[in-house]
């Protein structure tokens, strides 16, 4: 079967989105137990993955690091509580690897099984109805080790504001410097707390992750989480960051898709609640969730929470928390959101606003409290991050995936003509 | 009452080896809540407490920071398992606050509520007979907080040596050469793994932790738990800083207290079990305790556990240890550690190696696998680190006490006086 002209028309936008090399390492080529790093005492020097030197953010120390991000980092703790962990009864399926789906852009169907290696897959857990179907761990992860979920964090931190706007501790319709007044004279001195968290906000900042000269990374920078040149003399932490930051167009025109509207949110989410972001995602969720393991956050030399990406959780975890919201905010036998908060999400937002952010894998999607929503026929949504997390919801197939991944390349438009389908096959088999 | 001479030559030869201010600001001036420390978001510049600038190290900061050391360093998380944690019944006394002892050297005597205050406790948790009588916390510390434990780790890794000797894993008459042929040419060269296990090393290496040039700071920054100052060329490793340790005196002759031995024991346990030390501790101790929290240990830029004073845990797992070695190693339904471990700790080592390092409050006591031997009537033993860390067991009581404090002086000498005989005079209590 040749690809159709649709079908390479956006694997052509996806390519000029993705950062396009000759040749990529495969996934077992680059299996992190394989490959040794760490494995020592001390690691020889040759395999040894760093901080100082940014060596753990680097390809393929990515696979070892991404499961042990608080070896080089201060962290703070997500408390799970004292209970018991909520039940995940397992049903384990072995028809789910010879699934076969045809990747977006190819001709060649690919299999589940294919696909896990294709998109360096860390960690994937698959809940249908709630029952434990699918759950493989790769390289140097176990069920119980928590990996960075990169973006899947903007997720939780747009759901608790939603959730605080339901409240009616948080006023979405206020301008963000009632809350952070600190950000008078910053691109977000004339934003809502709406605009933020739809991320419709104007300001000058790039997420392009392929460009070293991007915002994004002055902005990680700044909070610590890469390491500092010497003679540094920006910012030293997030806050510090966004108070940097400014105008470029108008807010409320379009989504763009930066990360320091997550910390803004999750400034904004700290005056309003009283509690640093993390204590606020254990006492209003992860407590309440029956989690089976504490996650952490990433933590700035200020002792502020990176809202943008530091969380770090396991993949059953991750699925409860998809769980959860597949049932409208109840679970492990309470209300745990209420269930306009998971309506608003899935709902999503302006489908106008969205298409002006060019995604050409994505079309007809929106973003909703700092939610991919797809506005497919089975009212899926998805909580999306770098190097290949997510948490995907699909209500209809009632189904949810959580998946990490140390993928080479960070943009999702890299892995998502191999994982959207993939989604699309498991929910319609799961469905039969 | 006057103070008898014995009491005062106590208190002389006490107050050479402890630091001796002026005056100390109050426990209740130094609330760590009450001062606002790191309250804000972000906290104002006054009001920080940070890693860069070692204040997370400095007095009253220390109130806040040993109750959240992971916000300043990179840590490894200390797995407890999926189980439910042991049962610590409940069974608290009010008669505990209004005991009196008379302090070490004084003539007037001070309720135990008092020694609260006096050393600047932050939790402290005691069991007799394996129920919970007395447990509270100070300042920013709750139940489920880990607190950093300093020196009190060094007997989780003594007791996992034993253990590991005991199990015919490790040769306790071999050279550490043997296990970490890496140290030749150092002051190790010689030394067998007992004489680490019981620190009658001779190594050119002082632990006074009131003189600045004391080679216990180069220890910790080479490990980074203090930030390296600029132009900084040393070891950048616990390890690396180990290879650099010259003889002072021999080996087998004596006891003298140095951080380092702990390192070198931690590196041995690594080559003799294929484990990280935190990963040992976890699936020999952790795992089976029936821990209610993970545990943490801070590690260095090699991924190398500080085994010499990184674990930070909780009161009530402090005392669940605590409480499996009062019961001879079997607790919360099985044999932990062979009996024959505690029993070798229990019956201490040679007292006139102990005399040498002249502690005078410590008359009559003796140093095995990393714990402190009382040699008293009840057979007590302990695990003691700076700043008032401590578990104390008395067998004959059935008595198990674990304190975190964040005293201003490092060393127990400071607040012995007002410790040890508040522990003879609650274990008399608490066996009328």
């Amino acid at each position: 079967m040749r690809p159709t002209l649709a079908a390479l028309t956006l694997l052509l936008a996806a390519a000029a989105q993705a950062q396009t090399p000759s040749v990529l390492p495969s996934a077992d080529a680059t299996d992190p137990q394989k490959l040794g790093w760490m494995q020592g005492s001390p690691p020889p020097p040759d395999k040894l993955v760093r901080h100082q030197d940014a060596s753990f953010y680097k390809f393929p120390q990515t696979r070892w690091s991404f499961a042990n991000f608080r070896q080089f980092l201060p962290t703070t703790n997500v408390w799970r509580g004292t209970g018991t962990p909520s039940a995940l009864p397992k049903a384990l399926r072995q028809d789910i690897d010879a699934l076969s789906f045809t990747p977006l852009g190819q001709s060649t169907p690919m299999s589940w099984e294919q696909s896990l290696a294709a998109n360096y897959t860390d960690a994937i857990v698959v809940l249908h109805k709630g029952r434990l179907v699918y759950e493989r761990y790769f390289g140097v992860m176990k069920p119980h080790q928590a990996h960075a979920s990169m973006s899947v964090t903007k997720s939780f931190f747009g759901t608790l504001g939603a959730m605080l706007v339901a409240q009616g501790r948080l006023d979405e319709n206020a301008l963000v410097t009632r809350y952070v007044p600190e950000l008078e004279g910053t691109a977000y001195s004339d934003a809502t707390v709406r605009q933020v968290m739809d991320m419709t906000t104007g300001v000058r900042y790039s997420e392009n992750y392929a460009d070293p000269k991007a915002e994004v990374w002055d902005h990680i920078r700044a909070g610590g989480l890469f390491p500092k040149p010497p003679g540094y003399s920006g910012p030293s932490s997030y806050y510090g960051f966004l108070k940097t930051l400014k105008k470029e167009g108008e807010h409320g025109q379009a989504f763009a898709y930066k990360t320091v509207n997550t910390d803004v949110l999750g400034w904004v989410l700290r005056r309003a609640s009283g509690q640093s972001v993390g204590e606020l995602l254990s006492e209003s969720i992860w407590q309440k969730l029956g989690a089976e393991q504490d996650a952490y956050m990433v933590v700035d030399s200020e002792g502020s929470e990176f809202a943008g990406g530091g969380l770090n959780l396991t993949a059953r975890d991750l699925a409860r928390f998809g769980e959860m919201l597949r049932l409208n905010g109840r679970y492990n036998g309470q209300q745990i959101l209420p269930a306009s908060v998971v309506q608003d999400i899935r709902q999503g937002a302006n489908k106008d606003h969205f298409a002006q952010a060019g995604y050409a894998l994505l079309a007809g999607w929106s973003y909703r409290n700092m939610w991919w929503v797809t506005h497919n026929a089975h009212g899926a949504f998805a909580a999306r991050g770098v190097h290949g997390q997510m948490l995907y919801i699909d209500p209809k197939a009632e189904m949810v995936v959580a998946r990490f991944g140390s993928h080479p390349l960070a943009a999702n438009a890299n892995f998502d003509p191999t994982t959207l389908p993939a989604m699309q096959a498991l929910a319609q088999h799961l469905m039969r």
